[in-house]
């Protein structure tokens, strides 16, 4: 059977499946009964080597900074390790795992050769930084992503407008010509860059397969074409081939079967040789498969210290400020949207650890309860708007919609009287606000979004999950697993075994929703119009030219700290 | 000697007087040679019955909010005991005590009878919110001085320009607007109606005076005139004759002589019957004759919760924003201008109280130090800018240049990895950005700004005495006394006594002031003005008009606030 066709098997009443996420600091595996989605097992590995940002394994050499690297073989031992106790945990024989689906982070990526071996395994290249994998948040690449922005707009690329206007520094293109510009010599000796995707599913099934969706959404490929030779050869002369002869591959749309776990990699999980392994698959993408959101029009928005959403519809067009737009991006025969904001949980975690006085903390720990569940409580009681107080949620800049990274947060209304309770709200409204701006993006596009469903870690918090509902006036569908991206792949494993027709029926049946949604207040929905407006009014000024302040506080900053590196938080002068 | 004259003795080499400074919560004698100023002792005495904000003495009942009282018979204890308190402290025996001096918060204001006495003292009337003293910071009159201002503008009362436009809820005419609204019969029985500095003077010398400065700040007399019968008249036909009858008599400039204590004052204050006693005074003016500063174009920021800044010319001008302008108002023959930041150490104060985590506060423990130490010490040694934050000081509301206390506080340039001490230094560096902007209304004006100089208890914080050096871009001259009001009482007491020919004279001989300004760093000076532009920005935008949201900000809050009281503060929702 090729690899990217699936038949339909019906499952064993006791079928399940694995799934296995790699994330930043760990990879987790979680066995998934087949029949609807109970997950009976789950077990996490971290990364013996998490994320390298200063130096190198065995060596002393500092990292510039916004390095940040990833050991492959830290890969492998999830599999060796997570993938088997997870089915010890499950108590489930090897025999009934009839599939296997993986989820990674991306753009995570890497030079390898024409066997799939890691360049940075080769002898003599293990002190070279670019042989390394450059994990997502590897932001050392902005002159390149600047640079293959620049050049996509000054020539008209078409497929510019599919990724809001700007290319990002975390993508396959800046971090390859980063590597190129930086070190040639590993530029050479890669015959082949993959996302990390890919490359684990190489790992699992002995042979290169490519995926539609990181493609899409990190390698420029749209309309069944990679960005141009002529393109790519203005960039750089060295990267005319870079696609063609590096990256280019039959791709696989998401669900599909790319192969059989090798005798090698049956040894490391404990599974059977064969058993099925689906096409590499983004984190974020797979959980709009454990949480039932793979039809038209229905937005998923995974929170966390950031927000990814993610949306299939029938409907093609230009949304403002969106990351991506991808043709079997996230389901096959479907346009997948991603869009995103910068920061969330991480706003929240900044101000819950620098902001809040002792007297909370001891209040909090008498209560024993977070900081942040103690500022929910204190602020959850007041009516919409009686902090006076509106922010803007740009402390690590702006994804979604405007797609500027260099502006900053704001906090407007404070008084002798605020308290840090109606800061920590505000900031929380803030970034619903922001997800509002975003929806409301997409409906102005043309774009329906019929329902929001919430997943990721902030799915734990009812204050936050309220204030989004009273904001956007939507009951809000919750996710009821803390491993969506693991069952998400577990669900892609199920449907590449050819246990269900298509990721649709699969995420039917092992999706895993909460009965009830967070219905929103009417009071406080129609409440929050007048505050919405505030921040929009805000937003715009700031985010769209009205007012150049956030841009010049910026480059103040980055030129006070150029001229005085040594006084950073030093002592008094 | 008729009271309005002084003559010049020559003061004997041990000559000294008293000076005594009326404040909010305590009043405070100091003994002050006359040659040089030099201050021999000190006593403060606590009012009794502080500031009177929820009942009256010996009742039960609530008083309305925002409202602020004191008991008459505190100040008299502060005769009686701080001044030979004081006395004994420097060693000095009376009879070496050649004037008196004092200086009292303003507007404090009080109805009493014809022969002096407050009417809340009246058989009958202690029960009567309205018979009481109205401490400065009463704030329940402002529909009232709401109403004073309208009226005032739409005939176009030329006095409204010398107030910034806008007349203040705590000065005399809205104070009496609001008794007469709300105690028509205690309104009545007003023979007259005193500024608590006149008051205290008719206590010690036995007669009513008046001075120019509280007639000109507080009570809108202008140009040799009280508003006009028919001004008052359209404000309220019972008060058409209030200024006429309660409130003219003839007034005396700053260091005139009221006259010799009486036998009783004596008595209280162990000083020789006679002694001579200046006409009263306001705190923040009689400063100036402490820091020397009574010359043309020195302008005096007496920095402490707030600002208030005052300063002598020879130019009238329309300066946007001020306070007010008084001919005679600090010394005779000036033009005296006073102006104000609204909000300065108490946003500081804020921010140390209610934003700074735990680990702070225990290092500060550690150190030995207090919290805003640790912030200053950590925030100077960057270099300016590298907070990359910008801030708007109106957490009080904005009073010069903009005359809005509806305006709230702004903080912009925040990013995940803002420390508290980069928000303090934003914070002192937006009061220090508000006190230029207020030095370059006037300047801009064409009233010239020679020098400055600092008073108040932030003389005590060497950074932000250095941050506002470096954004004035100006040497700042320090008094050098902690009881500068007092002192300059003092200076007021000894011109009053002849011991100097006017304040000048006296105040050249008797103000402190360190004797090493505080410079301005030149690099400093020049990387502010870049972030200066930035403040002024948005200082326009949100406060001269280009946006409304924090008057809509404000809106919201006092809806949602009036809608829903008992839910401020309250629990989950």
């Amino acid at each position: 059977m090729p690899p990217n066709v699936s038949a339909h098997n019906t499952p064993a009443a006791d079928s399940v499946v694995v799934g296995v996420d790699f994330g930043t600091l760990s990879g987790r595996a979680v066995v998934v009964r087949v029949s609807d989605g109970a997950e009976l097992g789950t077990a996490e590995y971290a990364y013996p080597h998490g994320v390298i940002t200063d130096r190198l394994p065995g060596t002393a050499g500092d990292l510039e900074p916004e390095t940040a690297l990833q050991h492959p073989r830290d890969y492998e031992e999830v599999l060796r390790n997570a993938v088997p106790e997870a089915l010890r945990l499950a108590g489930v024989r090897p025999g009934r795992v009839a599939g296997i689906g993986t989820d990674f982070t991306s753009c995570t990526f890497l030079p390898v050769t024409a066997d799939g071996t890691p360049l940075c395994l080769l002898p003599g290249l293990a002190d070279r930084p670019h042989a390394w994998p450059k994990l997502w948040r590897h932001h050392a690449a902005q002159p390149e992503a600047d640079e293959v922005t620049a050049l996509a707009a000054e020539r008209g690329e078409p497929w510019l407008a599919r990724y809001g206007g700007r290319i990002s520094s975390e993508w396959q293109f800046a971090k390859a010509l980063q590597v190129l510009r930086d070190d040639p010599d590993v530029y050479a000796r890669a015959d082949r860059w993959i996302e990390a995707a890919d490359w684990i599913v190489w790992r699992l099934c002995g042979a290169e397969t490519r995926n539609t969706s990181t493609a899409g959404y990190k390698g420029l490929y749209q309309d069944g074409r990679w960005p141009s030779r002529e393109y790519l050869a203005a960039l750089d002369p060295r990267m005319a081939d870079f696609a063609r002869e590096r990256l280019d591959h039959p791709l696989s749309p998401p669900g599909t079967r790319a192969g059989g776990l090798t005798a090698e990699a049956a040894a490391w999980t404990g599974l059977p040789e064969g058993t099925p392994v689906a096409v590499g698959a983004i984190d974020a993408h797979v959980t709009a498969a454990a949480a039932g959101t793979t039809g038209p029009g229905r937005m998923l928005a995974i929170m966390g210290t950031s927000t990814c959403l993610v949306m299939n519809s029938d409907v093609r067009a230009v949304v403002p400020g969106m990351c991506g737009l991808v043709r079997d991006g996230i389901t096959p025969d479907a346009w997948g949207y991603e869009a995103g904001q910068s920061g969330v949980g991480d706003i929240f975690g900044w101000f819950a650890d620098t902001h809040v006085p002792p007297d909370y903390h001891e209040e909090a720990r008498g209560l024993g309860v977070s900081v942040h569940e103690l500022l929910s409580r204190r602020a959850a009681g007041a009516p919409v708007g009686a902090h006076g107080l509106v922010a803007l949620d740009w402390h690590s800049g702006n994804r979604s919609v405007l797609v500027d990274h260099s502006l900053s947060g704001l906090l407007a209304g404070t008084t002798l009287a605020t308290r840090p309770e109606e800061v920590y709200r505000a900031l929380v409204e803030a970034t619903a606000f922001g997800a509002r701006t975003i929806v409301e993006a997409f409906t102005g596009a043309g774009v329906p979004v019929h329902d929001l469903t919430v997943a990721g870690g902030m799915v734990r918090n009812p204050f936050v999950l309220q204030v989004y509902a009273d904001v956007l006036g939507l009951p809000l569908r919750i996710a009821a697993t803390e491993h969506g991206s693991a069952l998400g792949a577990a669900v892609h494993g199920a449907v590449a075994a050819g246990l269900y027709p298509d990721l649709h029926t699969a995420s039917a049946a092992m999706a895993r929703v909460r009965p009830d949604p967070v219905e929103p207040d009417p009071a406080a929905t129609a409440a929050y119009e007048e505050l919405f407006t505030v921040y929009t009014e805000l937003h715009d000024h700031f985010g769209r030219g009205g007012s150049d302040a956030l841009h010049r506080l910026r480059a103040l900053r980055n030129g006070a700290r150029a001229a005085a590196p040594a006084a950073r938080g030093g002592g008094p002068r």
